[in-house]
């Protein structure tokens, strides 16, 4: 299976200059899935609900319309960030599409910062999602911010999940180690997909991190982006080895948790 | 507050020469919590179930009373491993004991690799226990093998622990790291008191990592001890810092949480 991440520069607010700079970093890629950054074609900042609002979709939209034709021309399915429009509401949400259509999305549950003031928060479980030709490819889309609550990654892997997606706009420098152990509590992989650059608007001043990464069951690390370049990186796995809860011969990961004895309210 | 560790390197079943050992290196330092590694007077490898009974105690036995003794010398609360047996069984737990006596104890949850032919499972939830003379700093008790479930870390920041003591035997090179995510993610201290050394017995060789370390809640290394050699640090913490769970002002790290939305059955 060979899986990738895109690392973009968006520019604030317009969709389509980043669609164009997406599809020139994607050039002629093949891969079966493609993780790109949260609000990967809006930019961050927003100065009100008003632009929030605008700049919104549901999955007859123009985000959901460019993943598709990238999943067709890639052969991938893309997993993206964009403003979703549902219920009245706007979510911080990703999409996942592959050739054959819209496979599903999740809505950030954990919403970081001044998001609180843009977005609603998530209103769905945490799920899976099952990707490729004969469906047995499970992954679990997470966003951002929720990499801190180990909560997240730990429900999508007893849910099933093989792969974490982590379409991220990241402004500290903590995750990337984090998501090195979010790998090796679950027996995972992982691939977080951040954005880079500097946004300046509505009184925020926020610089990203680059340095997408890719991490693999043991905990060692695939690929590792730069952090101010835009980048794209695909890699050949086993995700057979995220099937495989040993982590050690006498010790599988699920099987030796005791819930009983946790105090998790 | 002050609190420390104390790295060691135990002779394998010869509880006096490491209690002198232990008291060498404690010298004449004076703290508030000294945190010792998982089973640092008997050593890690058993021969079989016999030689576990002949080296267990109860909370009478000798290294109860010379932590008890370390506790009057240092002033601190001493938190230690040894081989409890209790209930008609072994288990791998820590003992914390004050100058004032026995405080409380752990029986290590989640056992590594041939621990599960020497020991029983730990059969008490997770929880914290008040140190102090006041009564007002909470440790969280938890051995090895426990840092890689990350339930164990949450369940006792839940329960309100402002510091994790983590006895630990380590033979892998990740939980340094992955400690650093667990103060992080919980806002906590934790302190994690490894061994050094190497053991052949019973068909195993092992060497332990050492490399002892604090951590605080803002993901910082306080002290890092270095890896094969016997060592003590003391670092004065401000405790007052695990009170606060805000990761930025707009995000509580408890009250944040979206249990509706995880599953972790």
């Amino acid at each position: 299976m060979k899986v990738g991440y895109i690392q973009n520069y968006p520019e604030n607010g317009n969709k389509e200059a980043n669609f164009q700079q997406v599809e020139k970093i994607l050039g002629d890629r093949k891969a079966d899935l493609i993780v790109l950054p949260e609000l990967f074609a809006t930019g961050y900042i927003f100065e009100n609900t008003d632009e929030v609002r605008q700049l919104s979709e549901d999955f007859t939209g123009e985000t959901t319309q460019f993943l598709y034709k990238m999943a067709r021309k890639t052969g991938a399915t893309m997993v993206g960030g964009f403003v979703e429009f549902g219920e009245g509401k706007a979510f911080n949400s990703v999409a996942c599409v592959s050739a054959d259509g819209l496979v599903g999305s999740y809505r950030k549950i954990h919403l970081y910062g001044r998001e609180k003031k843009w977005f609603s928060p998530g209103n769905k479980p945490l799920h899976v999602l099952e990707i490729g030709e004969e469906n047995d490819w499970v992954i679990g889309p997470m966003i951002c911010f929720d990499w801190v609550f180990p909560e997240v990654a730990r429900s999508l892997a007893l849910l099933g999940a093989d792969i974490i997606t982590h379409s991220a706009n990241l402004i500290l420098p903590y995750c990337q180690a984090a998501m090195i152990t979010r790998s090796l509590e679950n027996r995972i992989f992982t691939i977080t997909a951040n954005r880079i650059g500097r946004e300046q608007k509505a009184g925020l001043d926020l610089s990203f991190t680059g340095k997408s990464q890719i991490v693999n069951p043991n905990g060692e690390i695939l690929s590792t982006a730069p952090l101010d370049e835009e980048y794209i990186d695909i890699v050949e796995i086993d995700v057979e080895l995220a099937h495989d809860k040993q982590f050690t011969s006498m010790n599988h990961l699920f099987q030796d948790r005791r819930p009983q004895f946790y105090h998790l309210r």
